[in-house]
């Protein structure tokens, strides 16, 4: 028997060595080692939190976004966001709300009573005379509702009030303002949801991703392969080209000018971005392209907009909203300006038709699948590192950058919240019930 | 491009600072630091383990106790429980019981064989003359049935069979015997499962929660309002009032007598304890106030004695079974004195058609909830430093503080058990088969 | 009250204290320590992939084997095995297979395309021009073919080609080469899957258990007892004994001979090995024993081979492919030389009718609950200290130090793939839909 360790075998190269020639070297990562850090999101930022026909008069939700539970309350229409947390137990106060007066929320357990203004604690139901009543409280989120949309300024708990930026400094640049400095000769200006008479029609619904892997997803020109075989494609004959190339170093412009939005723009379907035709090694030549002209933005905290898409006059948006660092909902948004109920109901139709299963399912489906598929590779970290990034990444890299100079603060990771305990047993047994962790609250049945 | 970290916000006063009037207060907090480390129980102690009627003749069941699985078997009548872990390779002895003698328990997997009394290794089936024999065995735990319950002094491998105290020493204090002590004006002394003739009829039933968190619900006086449209309260026409509050510096006794439980007695409907009526701030007043009287007390390892209730002559007992950090066994058990067979009968038809649905599902399952909804901000640690206490939470606090000065031990985390590692892919194979992790272990069929 | 902290018992001996008679004492134990470091399974070993029949002309599958994502394609009847990991943003080339050409795979994300044979990239399908092309790629896996069964060399990035062993080398001694060297009276020389016209029949199945524990349950002698209920001993009559009791010091000869396989082969059915027939302590005697004489032996990096069974002439092969640290891919194989497609027919008929319910799954699904009970011991590491092994353990033992001197190299922990990161919230999901975790990559559908 032999006891020595035995040589075995020679050192060679290794076959997967990671190339020096990738795009993404030791010195590139370090300009966006902040986004690195944010798994669980960026935090004072506005996000959309809900549809405004998701809170009618008088409704409760609760949510998560970036590791906070937020809950919602509508009062005579207004809208009142708060931590959804009770300072005493931690309860949700969403899950089986309870709200006795117009201007408070109380918690169902033990009637703790917030002030939905300012967040303070109240009173206490059966304890009214209790020293911490006035020196403790929730946070509050400021809220803005457009277009159809509720909008929350997730904050950390000191962010003043009077630092609060406007709804727009996180929303893509609008237009015809910006026309000059974007011109686009192939559409007139896209509407906003800013806009007067805006009208922004969605679905929205978790994914099981961190949030920067759907959200490099959303603006990546290099993945045109995943959606040649989608319905709306073949439909409508299209005939996509084999990807897109930048073709000069201005094919990019960053938007970051002191007071707007924080973001980049890229100038697709210009001369500044070719179409590839050809790859000569596989055989493949693709011949009459024709397909919609579009182009694609992002600003943080992470909302893309795709200009004249699916169709003139219309914009869609996507928010890909941190909730843990392996949850985000996604969101996928229509945006027209309807002058006139008839445009409206035009509108709606034709979103409910066609839109929602050709281009939010169908053609997006398809996103959903390919980030889910990176998500392995970067659940433990490693594939941030690993990655071997080509030319055509300059569009992930420049947002990695642009996000990590920008960004109003990296969220901490969750503490005593939803889905931040993975392996708790009452997670275990919901999933063993087949129901996957979630964006809203489970609201309790008496 | 601005390559310097700009400035973009101020600091300021956090919205939902933890209050400095928060009754646990670090120093509070010191006091009972060994509760916070009891995550896995407390351990040498007595713990309900069956009903009677689980457990037939010949039977064999695996459960599992403050991380310890424990294995028990009748045989004559006598019920034996021994640690449900085999010496050689780990396997629980009751997956797939094998019992060759009256007096012993065999391994099925290789015949490793125990002495059912001391716990031994008898022999070996198919090595029957191995060294190992005779050297090595597991713990045997003591055993006590009472009133239609079997009982097990959950102990550490090296406590001696000296010390083991008296069941009575980990239950609620009896009556007649403590009357002139606790005396109540308002209803005859309540039974004890230890009673001649006391019959106990309840259930038992998993929660995926730590058995803290459930356990300080039990005689949590401030959570009323959880009850308020409870079936039971509005079929009796009980009128509740908002609250209970503490009137006196002895509105709790402590019981710490040298040989008896470690407890505390809340002296609820009498002057000590006030009924809230208003709350000025909500403008709730409750007028008429009628209910059903009665005092809740609870000593370690964590047995609630509600006296009086459902009924007048019957008491309910609770225990909140610790099974790992975050599974607890919890059992509902109402324990009436039946001296005969007609008695009995009755209790049995009135606990079956009146109480099972309205007491202990219906008006309990609210408590469940509402431990459940503790769980996510207790899980990782941070909710024992971060909830604010108030006035009425001296229960609970009190309890805290008794428990850290009078346990027998803390239960170390689960080794090598049943849902000790809470990622393994059997838990999730069985998660994506519908089954929730157990306080009973899943028996193989052939 | 007493603020000092009561002393409540006496010390005294633990009850089940590691005994040090039992057979693994530390000294023992060291010996084989990097066996106990092999949770993810050695590398650098050939495996079974899949069977001939799951990969067609033209197909793709994606498995897993000791934590590296592999995938097959099969072109011109000749096999590919590449790590199935792009090494662009990390996806899986297997779950949505895109070969544009016979030489090559690309991704279908992002159009990264490798070369067959090589690995390398060669092009991007949108970015033909990028220096990344031609300077990075995937490891490739040898592959031999054999008798039905597609085996894979699973290697280090760096382990180069001119040193890959013979498959013969990780397979079982052959015969009648091994004849004389392992002679045994009571049955023809074995057969091989490396035989000409060798046939392997079989299934193969995921378990979640590590494969370490699987592989020791395969060529133990002494848990006869689990299968004396099986369908196949009862039908036949076979009497089985209580156990086999080495009889002699060369109960087990080492198999290490420099360039063929490593392993131990166990003298069964010879006067090396005594069945046991009574047990006085539990009054147990066997008489008339009969039944099927095999012998077992297994060789690196865990193949199990049982000699004449489950008839003459045949071979039952097993292996325990690590595919996680808590996953392994359970392989059951019968070998038997057809030298025309009439005996094909009848083996297989045999095969399908007889020996799968009775053996592959009846006999040897006790196998796999008995090791899935080993489980939770074992999960935590602590199993590998503290189980207390006998006499009859000299099989896994001799079999733990002989793999710790001549595997090839322990494989690290997973990075990046299917199942190393437990708690990921698709794990999650796809454990709420009913899916468990899986050797085979899931598939997309568009």
């Amino acid at each position: 028997m032999n006891e020595a360790t035995p040589i075995r075998r020679r050192q060679t190269v290794r076959l997967n060595e990671i190339s020096d020639k990738r795009m993404n070297d030791q010195k590139l990562q370090g300009q966006y080692q902040p986004y690195k850090d944010a798994a669980w999101g960026f935090i004072n930022h506005w996000y959309p939190a809900l549809f405004s026909e998701e809170l009618p008069e008088e409704g409760v939700e609760g949510i998560q976004i970036c590791g906070i539970p937020i809950v919602l309350r509508r009062v005579d229409g207004k809208i009142y966001a708060l931590k959804d947390q009770c300072v005493h137990r931690g309860v949700r106060l969403s899950a089986k709300p309870m709200c006795l007066t117009k201007k408070s929320i109380s918690c169902w357990y033990h009637g703790f009573t917030f002030d939905l203004e300012s967040g303070r604690l109240t009173t206490i139901i059966a304890n009214p005379g209790d020293k911490l009543i006035g020196n403790t409280g929730i946070t509050t989120y400021p809220v803005e509702e457009k277009g159809g949309m509720i909008f929350v300024f997730v904050r950390e708990d000191d962010f003043p009030n009077e630092d609060v930026p406007p709804l727009a400094s996180d929303l893509p640049v609008r237009f015809p303002d910006s026309s000059e400095r974007f011109p686009h000769p192939l559409w007139p200006a896209s509407p906003s949801i800013l806009d007067e008479d805006a009208v922004a029609l969605g679905i929205h619904r978790t994914g099981e991703t961190n949030w920067r892997i759907a959200c490099e997803n959303g603006f990546d020109n290099a993945h045109i392969l995943v959606h040649k075989d989608n319905t709306i494609v073949q439909a409508m004959n299209w005939v996509l080209p084999l990807g897109l190339l930048p073709t000069s170093d201005d094919a990019i412009t960053l938007i970051e000018d002191e007071n707007g939005p924080k973001g980049l723009m890229q100038w697709l379907f210009t001369d500044k971005w070719a179409p590839v035709l050809e790859n000569e090694e596989l055989g493949l030549k693709v011949e009459g392209v024709n397909g919609r002209f579009y182009r694609t933005s992002v600003v943080l905290p992470g909302c893309l907009m795709v200009e004249n898409w699916p169709e003139e006059h219309v914009v869609q948006y996507e928010w890909y909203v941190p909730i843990t660092d392996d949850l985000y909902e996604y969101w996928e948004v229509l945006v027209k300006v309807c002058r006139t109920d008839e445009e409206r109901t035009k509108f709606k139709y034709r979103f409910d038709r066609v839109y929602v299963p050709l281009c939010l399912n169908g053609f997006n489906d398809c996103d959903l699948y390919a980030r889910e598929a990176m998500e392995e590779f970067y659940a433990d970290g490693t594939g941030w590192d690993d990655e071997q990034l080509v030319a055509t990444d300059v569009s992930p890299v420049t947002w990695r950058k642009l996000a990590s100079r920008w960004n109003r603060g990296i969220a901490k990771p969750g503490r005593g919240v939803t889905n931040a305990t993975k392996t708790s047993s009452i997670r275990m047994r919901r999933l063993a019930e087949g129901k996957k962790p979630s964006y809203f609250v489970e609201k309790i049945e008496d």
